[in-house]
């Protein structure tokens, strides 16, 4: 792997990024559906209509997989990874339909160095994922790795 | 979609549950990198030997998606629905590769009834992952919505 083009020390708090868009087709959410959330709401139109959310809805799992791939496409530039140590405060605030088109806002809200001085950092950002009405669906804190500069 | 067989009533903080067992294909790992987290380490052995995490490694986000996977078959004999509003405390504590075997722990935590009257409540859970050697790989706290019992 190629080394990061960003350090630890690249992040500022503050710092935002919007990413490009994303279409989720029907046969892409049931595909993922099938494999990973295989419920009448997520698979079957008819079905979903007398569920909680009364239309085929995407897996909340699918929209969070597509913020990551959305987000991963926006860093392309910088060539730095993506190291998740984990996420907190995941919401999902509106239902996501086949046909929806995602983008992201991701925002820098706190950094500090590795606990025990290894040369890294913790970078949290606050991804907000939203659809072709601006209508916010998805929300939460990542806690992302970052090596420092050597 | 057919009513609940459980509801907000029927689950009690302690109750206790554990999956069937998932292993994770090479040819799964490589399809979902592809199309959600297209990172070096997730999908090429050789450009991961120098990476992070020193070896090919699946996204954790398809880790989350296998848990859900998991925690829905568990479910299949209940009938209940699993409708998630958020995932707390969303941690990844040990890389998972191909060929992992993954099973799920799932205990209720706590639950309360939803804000305003509505005839639903939230239940938490926490569900831990393990690999094959009962290592835990992630860990989570789900949020779920349960119908209350008409």
């Amino acid at each position: 792997m190629s080394s990061p083009k960003r350090y630890y020390e690249d992040f500022e708090v503050g710092d935002l990024r919007e990413t490009r868009t994303y279409r989720v087709t029907e046969e892409e959410a049931l595909a993922f559906a099938r494999a990973y959330d295989p419920q009448p709401f997520h698979l079957d139109a008819k079905a979903a209509e007398s569920s909680f959310f009364r239309k085929l809805v995407i897996s909340g799992w699918q929209t969070a997989a597509i913020t990551m791939r959305l987000l991963i496409d926006a860093r392309e530039e910088d060539g730095g990874p993506l190291v998740g140590s984990g996420v907190d405060e995941l919401r999902w605030t509106f239902p996501v339909a086949p046909g929806d088109e995602l983008h992201v806002r991701s925002e820098v809200i706190e950094k500090a160095p590795w606990p025990g001085g290894k040369p890294r950092g913790i970078v949290r950002f606050r991804n907000e994922t939203f659809n072709q009405d601006d209508v916010l669906v998805m929300t939460s804190i990542a806690n992302t790795i970052a090596p420092m500069r050597p």
